[in-house]
């Protein structure tokens, strides 16, 4: 630090601020487990949330940090200046993607549930992450199978006009060419579906569960 | 799950795909540390994010989950649409307060390195959390001082009109009233500014060193 202009306080103790720094190999080290995204798509009423929550609530178990982003934390939070035309549904999952960067950065399994039906915004979310960093898991159960559970009563709305631009009635939805992951919730129950989940992580080595 | 229209395979296993989660009381009662926001403003230069750099080193080193949020990892991700106006430093501190308030969520130490120059945005910062979560640190190094260093030169591009709206030249500071920690990077060390923090987090009983 050669700046004559300091005053004599910084002068007298030499203070140098230098950077120091943990970054994600530091922590994965530490923490026994490797980070990733897991990105859940498909149909409102699919099963996203619920099987993210049970993979996280496995997760926590078998001791991994791992977060879940979803509507409950997203829409009201950071996207909550987004409807729910093209343009905001880009800008939302966009968004998601770059926290959800964030979060992998910081160390954690990072679970995302939202529709996200357009291709393109998941390919972009892909992109800003490394190869492998990426878990896209299509929650395939099918429009009429969403649409008799219509838990939240969502889809009869969207059939009454009162909800426009409703993924699967009044806008599309485009399934994944190649989802490393394929869930119909229709078919397999919670547990038999966080079990695939749990595998895949365990070929990918993003977790090292002991045999 | 009484709905006839489902298929016979969701029928015979009686699937019932209910929800699960992991809260922030759970989490925190595993790491054996409480989340926060650490959340350092001051002028350009004013040794913020090597502040945050080193506090989030300590907290590693003693097993703690941190992660720090500055200019590198925010402005050319979740944040790359916005300038500098008054309007998108607004829109920059919300979205990074919200992410912030995600991060404390997911149980971790997070450490917010910005000059976020404007009270009011500090203080919708604080109010999205609870009371406690909120840990503003005022790093107060001087203009003088901090225009002396002028480490990436952007002070005499400012002062040359290169960069406009340039904190502390062009567009306003206002300092916190009742700012937490106070820090003056012109008098006190990296090491001993460290301590102040850690000492602060032990006081809040953050973290609980042992004695």
């Amino acid at each position: 630090m050669t700046d004559n202009n300091l005053n004599d306080a910084s002068q007298t103790k030499n203070i140098v601020w230098h950077s120091a720094s943990v970054d994600r190999e530091l922590r994965i080290a530490k923490q026994g487990h490797k980070s990733a995204i897991l990105w859940f798509t498909g149909l409102s009423g699919s099963g996203k949330s619920t099987l993210a929550n049970a993979v996280n609530l496995k997760l926590f178990d078998l001791g991994c940090s791992s977060f879940v982003l979803d509507g409950d934390n997203i829409r009201h939070g950071l996207c909550k200046d987004l409807g729910f035309s093209d343009q905001d549904r880009e800008e939302n999952i966009r968004r998601i993607s770059e926290v959800a960067k964030l979060f992998v950065e910081s160390g954690l399994i990072t679970l995302t549930a939202f529709v996200s039906p357009f291709k393109s915004d998941r390919n972009t979310a892909r992109a800003i992450v490394k190869p492998g960093d990426f878990i896209e898991i299509y929650c395939s159960a099918s429009l009429e199978t969403c649409e008799n559970r219509d838990v939240k009563g969502l889809y009869a709305k969207a059939r009454e006009g009162k909800i426009l631009d409703f993924t699967g009635i009044s806008s599309p939805y485009e399934s994944p060419d190649n989802p490393e992951i394929v869930i119909d919730s229709s078919k397999e129950t919670v547990e038999e579906s966080v079990n695939v989940v749990m595998q895949y992580l365990q070929s990918q080595q993003v977790i090292n569960l002991k045999t």
